[in-house]
């Protein structure tokens, strides 16, 4: 089972919770017990898992980030999104989940963020479901 | 197969080796050939893989993490471990490993390690196993 | 099904692109509906995947990674690779990959990139595919 969600962002730098979205292909696939893969098939993009209670994690997230990998640097790649690669590299494509009773076993707090850092842009997340 | 391994960490920042805990649950779950996943359900913990022989490079890690993201900046998170927010993004919360022969797929100096980022804490690890 | 890509590094620091090795695999094991994991079993490497296309990129993550973790710093472990050590931690150890119609699903500009810490050295990749 596997499914394509659509997002569009809006800003350059973003972190959009799809939780919501990657449940509903869990709900659709219909296993109970298996392993849920989140891919994002971009290469200035990602894709993690953190906080979704207080907005303002998700805002130093970013910060720090802006912080270790600056925008503008003496970079070798000359279309001004060095930076987003490199972000990208550092959280990673994709996340697995487990799934149990039909349910993402996340944590209390946790979500499924959707990372922009060349937005905004369309973009697509593949989500596959196995049993 | 899936199970729950408990951990109760003791400091604040502290890499856990629970590479005998997960080879248990592969040994438990049958599985010959087939791939483990470990998924840590926190938002300021994670978990990786790295040499389980010298102590010190445990050490390396947390110290050059806290460079990288100090415990205390201009953090707009105000519960106090927005750091380990952070770090749990870059680290990640989960890692999959190949099984063969019913052991995991280690390389001679591999371990799995919880990474505990704003402990003490009692903490839960997930592991699942599919042949 | 499960396979073994045997690299031969030449240089300290090295993302050396492995999508087409990987491809071969997941050919090889006949799945046309899975997913792919890619695995390395070594301390001071890792895997990753971002643009091919312009090989620039590689070489802004290879400086902003040395700039974010130096190579020689007031480290514990004496081995001299302390730095290869903790690249690997936020870089990773493995990448997850969705199969669909027999195909890795990379986007347009992602290639999947061996990631040599410490080399040169004879490195080994794992490849798994299930269906």
């Amino acid at each position: 089972m596997i499914r394509e969600i659509s997002i569009e962002t809006r800003r350059r730098e973003e972190f959009r919770d799809i939780t919501a979205e990657v449940q509903r292909v869990v709900d659709e696939s219909g296993v109970e017990e298996g392993t849920c893969l989140v891919y994002v098939p971009h290469t200035t993009a990602g894709v993690t898992i953190n906080e979704n209670a207080d907005p303002s994690v998700k805002k130093d997230i970013i910060t720090i980030l802006a912080k270790l990998v600056p925008y503008h640097a003496n970079y070798s790649h000359l279309e001004g999104n060095a930076d987003a690669h490199i972000k990208s590299v550092l959280v990673g494509q994709s996340v697995t989940i487990p799934v149990s009773g039909g349910r993402l076993m996340l944590g209390t707090w946790q979500g499924i963020f959707f990372c922009e850092f060349d937005g905004p842009r369309r973009r697509r997340v593949i989500v596959r479901v196995w049993g």
